[in-house]
């Protein structure tokens, strides 16, 4: 057994469970190696705790399985069957406490669950998975690098085509397309290209706006690296933005330099968020920083911590987090700097390197 | 209020709820006209018994949900505030029976509407959101004709570049690029090229491997227009793929001939599935046809109804399906053609009309 299944069995001993089941395809993944996207067929790793932990995969997928899965156990289900059936029969013990993932477990497979299994306690392993994940090791550090400087030499080579006159989407295809093409990566979400007005929009999709002088220009954008994400966020001026918003685009890269700074391990989360919108709202723009300042960064783009003013969880080494202060003036601009920042032992080493300053471009 | 949402009254009363919580994106766009992804904030459209529905969006969302909801209703949340407190602040009337999509609705989200909203009955509401659905308007099926044809030419526009020697990942990025440039369109799921052996596993991913002559070249691939899919698939012969090839290819041909010809009002989705599969079968192929023959397609790449032997569920006009039987033959190649399909009332109108007969490309 690899070390991370290894692991969940030390979780299964510690809460008293019979048997865990992992449905979410990112968590197969992290304990098997085997990454897949079942949809709505059922794709399960089951850990009993007497049993040697199996794979049960849609019979379709048998074959894609079995060519990388370390779990060498691996049992199917056609579409034809009741895959709950067919796991009920595999699990050889009584299972009473069963472990699952109630942040990813519907409603509708837990009671198809309850029902085959016939047990009573359903105990959320979810956070052992979140602090299994949110401390990386270097293999997945390597990753989140490698995905930074991907999305970083995408926006650097992007960056050359903007001009007056090209829309959003245009953007978007050539920055994809780049990814492709010269990276062989893929957009680990929706590559985000927003000007003037729409910029102000925290989650603006782009669209067939032209590019005008005097825009600020958002670019929200990541990759996958063998399952890894970045995710950068850099503001441009194109020409002339005016003087009102160079100095919002300075508080927002003071909050920024100053949420970076204040990431150590040991330090809770809220501290982070406050050093960063302290600042903000000093400066008279706390009301136009709407969101959260960042978030954990992984298989997930946006997975555990969430770095907020509520969070009293303590930021530990290893930990891979985006610091990402932002104002949005309504239906006319917004400004975000976003990092990728792993917690070292020293505080914090940032994945991200692509210039903070102001440019003008265009 | 507007057609859907009334109708979505109707099954309140039908169901005797008091409230409907509607958390799955699609449906609050379906319901409100509002498309978003909220990733883990919570996204709720709520229509209480006696009381205006209302949206309840993430504080940060609240500019884009009011300049596209026809819901003008909106509440908002901070990301440091409980939603599901100011869910519960929100609702007027007591509310004991709760309509939810279970099959959306995570266990550990229900555990907390639960907690917040007092309440012991809960019914799944999924069944109702999901047959509305399957019966796409004349709108509807004006964004999958065209999302078919687009699909289509971005097909026809990516084989002229497929040549001996290029890997399938270099023909994702042209197909994905052209896509976004030529027509502003995305990829409704994650372009899939693959060749040779690759061909062999129906949720094979691209990779570096060059194309080479002899190969089949499976591509499936679809795009999103206005929030509805395309899903097509076609297999080519790059030079002379062998007489074995060629025959299963006009096996495949005919099953897929045949299921288009079974789609009618009123049949049940298993006869269509058999008609696919006997004659498949019939040719000594049936264990190489792993996969059910088709699914429902709109809002969803894969939505109700799946189209397999075991499902007595009846086709009705103005569904939209797939039609997708395949033959994959291990380590050597497969060979899969895919046509989205409309039920209606003489049959089955093909939305999808790339020539399904064997081309030789590169």
């Amino acid at each position: 057994m690899n070390e991370r299944v290894l692991a969940l069995h030390r979780v299964m001993d510690q809460r008293s469970l019979d048997v865990i089941i992992i449905t979410q395809p990112k968590h197969v993944a992290y304990l098997s190696g085997y990454a897949s996207e079942p949809h709505e067929r059922f794709l399960g790793l089951v850990l009993p705790r007497a049993q040697e932990p199996f794979l049960l995969v849609p019979a379709l997928d048998e074959e894609a399985a079995r060519a990388v899965s370390s779990i060498t156990a691996i049992m199917t289900h056609k579409d034809t069957e009741n895959p709950y059936h067919v796991l009920k029969r595999a699990i050889r013990s009584t299972a009473k406490r069963i472990g699952i993932e109630k942040g990813h477990l519907t409603v509708a497979r837990y009671e198809q669950l309850s029902a085959a299994l016939d047990s009573k306690q359903w105990v959320d392993i979810n956070d052992s998975l979140q602090a299994m994940r949110a401390i990386k090791t270097t293999e997945e550090i390597g990753r989140l690098k490698e995905a930074a400087r991907i999305v970083e030499d995408v926006l650097k080579d992007g960056l050359k085509l903007v001009k007056v006159g090209i829309t959003e989407l245009d953007i978007v295809a050539e920055l994809e397309y780049r990814m492709k093409k010269q990276w062989g990566a893929s957009p680990s979400f929706a590559t985000t290209v927003l000007s003037g007005p729409n910029s102000a929009l925290p989650h603006g999709v782009p669209g067939l706006r032209k590019i005008a002088g005097g825009d600020l220009l958002l670019f929200d954008m990541g990759v996958w690296v063998d399952g890894y994400a970045s995710d950068l966020t850099r503001t441009f001026a194109v020409g002339d933005v005016g003087k009102q918003f160079q100095q919002v685009y300075d508080i927002v890269l003071e909050a920024n330099r100053l949420g970076i700074a204040a990431v150590c391990p040991g330090t809770a989360m809220k501290q982070v968020d406050e050093a960063a919108r302290g600042y903000i709202e000093e400066q008279g723009y706390g009301c136009y920083f709407t969101h959260r300042l960042g978030h954990g960064l992984g298989m997930d783009v946006h997975e555990y911590p969430s770095i907020n003013g509520v969070n009293e969880d303590l930021l530990c080494e290893g930990m891979v987090i985006t610091i990402e202060p932002g104002i949005y003036l309504k239906d006319r601009g917004g400004i975000r700097i976003e990092d990728d920042v792993l917690v070292t032992q020293a505080g914090a080493e940032t994945l991200t390197a692509f210039t903070r300053e102001l440019t003008v471009i265009g």
